[in-house]
C-alpha cells in the first residue's frame, strides 16, 4: 500500500508577484502538476492521453486551501498529496506544501471523473479505479505533520 | 449601505484549458482582479498605490470554492462580490460567478492586511475601514441565489 | 476602410512580478486577447464559435516584440492593432502598446489559418477574408507614431 | 568553454490552450525559466538573490521567435540555450525548443541589466560577466540544427 506521493518544485520568477511571494492562483498551477505527475508516475495513468484520446476529463468540484506562509522566489517546496477518499466518481485529495517541516498551503480537492465529449461525470474508469486502490486513504494531514 | 459589487468577465481563449473550459486556477486570478476593482471602484482605495507606495499587502490566508458548472469560452459571466465579516485584520467576501441565473463556481475568501516590509498582519488601515463600513456585511449566497 | 482596431487594458497585479512591472509573457497574453477582441467587434466573426465549432484556429508562427518601457501595476495603456498585410493563409498585424504618446511596447505577428482537425493550415475563410479587406493594410508604426 | 545550456520541460495541462496545444505566451514562460536555471547552475549566479537582494534585473528588450511545429500535452521537450553575443550592458541568447531533433519554436532574447531601484540600465555586474565569459558567443542554430 502506497501512502503518498510527491514531488518538490521550485519557486520561480514567474510564480511571484509584485510582493515577491507566490501569487496564490499559481499555487493551484502547482498542484494541478502534481495530479498530473500523480497519474503518470504514481498510478502510471498516461494522463495526456487520458483527456487527448480517452477523452476523459478530471475537474475540480470542491477547493478548500490555507495559506499559512508565503513562499518566496528561489525556495524549494515540498508538495505531498494524500487520498483522503475513493469514491465512485470522485477523488478526494489533501495536498500539503510544505518547506523544511514548516507549511505554506494546504489544498484539499476532490475531482470527478466526467466524459469530455457529454460534459457529464462518469464512473471512475476500471483501469484508474484499480490504480487508485494502491493508495490507501489516509487521516487528514494533522496539525503536528502541518507545522 | 451598498450590498454588494460586481463585474462581468469575457472567457477568454487564454483562461481555457484543452478540455475547452475554464482552466480553475483561472477563475482565481479573475477574483483577484475583482478584488481590485472593487478596491479602486467599490471603494475608492487605489489598489496598486496600496501595494507599490503604501507597501500594504492583502494576502488570502483561507480559500473555499465549489465549481458547480463549467464555463465555455465566449461566455460572459458575471461576478458578484458580498462582504461576509471584517475583522481587525481580516475581510471575509464571499464572490459568486454566475450566468443567466446559473451558477458556475462560488468562492469564499479570507484576506488579511499585512506589512510589505514585515511580512506581519496589520490593523486594517482607517481609510481602508471606513470605506469597508459601506458594505453591510451579507448573508451568504443562499441557494435559490446560486442555482 | 478601416485603419484601426484599439482597446485599453488596465495592468494588474496579476500581470506583474517582483519587479513590480508585467512580466512580458503576459503583453501576449494581452495581445491575444486583442486579436479575439478584434474578431468579435472588429471583424464581426465570432472567435469563439471558430475556435469551437468551426475549428478553425489562428497560431502564430512568427513575432518580433521591442520592449522600450516598462509598464506598473495600476497603469491603462492602450493596444493598438493595424494590419500590415493579409495573406492566403496567414495573417500579419502589428500592434503597439502605449500611453499619453509613450511606447511599451510593440508586437509583429504572422497568424495562419489551420485546420484544428488536420492541424494544417488552410486558406482564410471567405467570411474571414472579406472582413478583413475593410482593414487596409497599413505601414508600420512609425518612431513618430512609436514615441 | 561551454557552448550550451539545456533543460527538458515536460508540456503539461496548463500550459496547453483549447486546441491541445502549447499557447504560445507560456513557451515565454518557460523560456523565462531557463534562464533562470541558466543563472543559477549554468552561471552559479543565484537568481533570486539578483533580483531580490541584489536588486538587479534582467528585463527583455528584444525578442524575436519563429513557432515551426506545434506541441501536444504529455510531450517533453528539449530546451537549448546559446549565447549569441555579450555587451556592456546587455546579453543576448538564442534559444531552441526542440524534440527528436524537430524544431518546435526558436526565441531570439536580448535582456538587460537593470537596477530595480533607478529602472535604468546598468553594466553587467563583474561576477556575471565573468560567469558568462564562460559561455562562447555561438553562431546561430542552423537550418540543419533546427529541422
Amino acid at each position: 500500500m502506497t501512502t503518498h506521493f510527491e514531488r518538490p518544485v521550485r519557486i520561480r520568477f514567474s510564480h511571484c508577484d509584485p510582493a515577491g511571494i507566490v501569487f496564490f492562483p499559481q499555487y493551484l498551477v502547482m498542484t494541478n502538476a502534481l495530479v498530473e505527475d500523480w497519474f503518470n508516475e504514481g498510478l502510471c495513468i498516461d494522463y495526456a492521453q487520458m483527456i487527448g484520446q480517452r477523452r476523459i476529463g478530471l475537474p475540480i468540484v470542491k477547493l478548500d486551501c490555507e495559506f499559512s506562509r508565503p513562499s518566496q522566489m528561489g525556495e524549494t517546496i515540498m508538495l505531498t498529496l494524500k487520498v483522503a477518499a475513493i469514491g465512485q466518481r470522485s477523488i478526494s485529495i489533501d495536498i500539503l506544501g510544505h518547506s523544511n517541516g514548516e507549511a505554506r498551503f494546504r489544498a484539499k480537492q476532490v475531482l470527478v471523473t466526467t466524459s469530455l465529449e457529454s460534459g457529464r461525470s462518469i464512473d471512475i474508469p476500471t483501469d484508474i479505479a484499480n490504480a487508485l486502490a494502491m493508495f490507501a486513504p489516509q487521516p487528514e494531514f494533522s496539525e503536528a505533520q502541518r507545522s
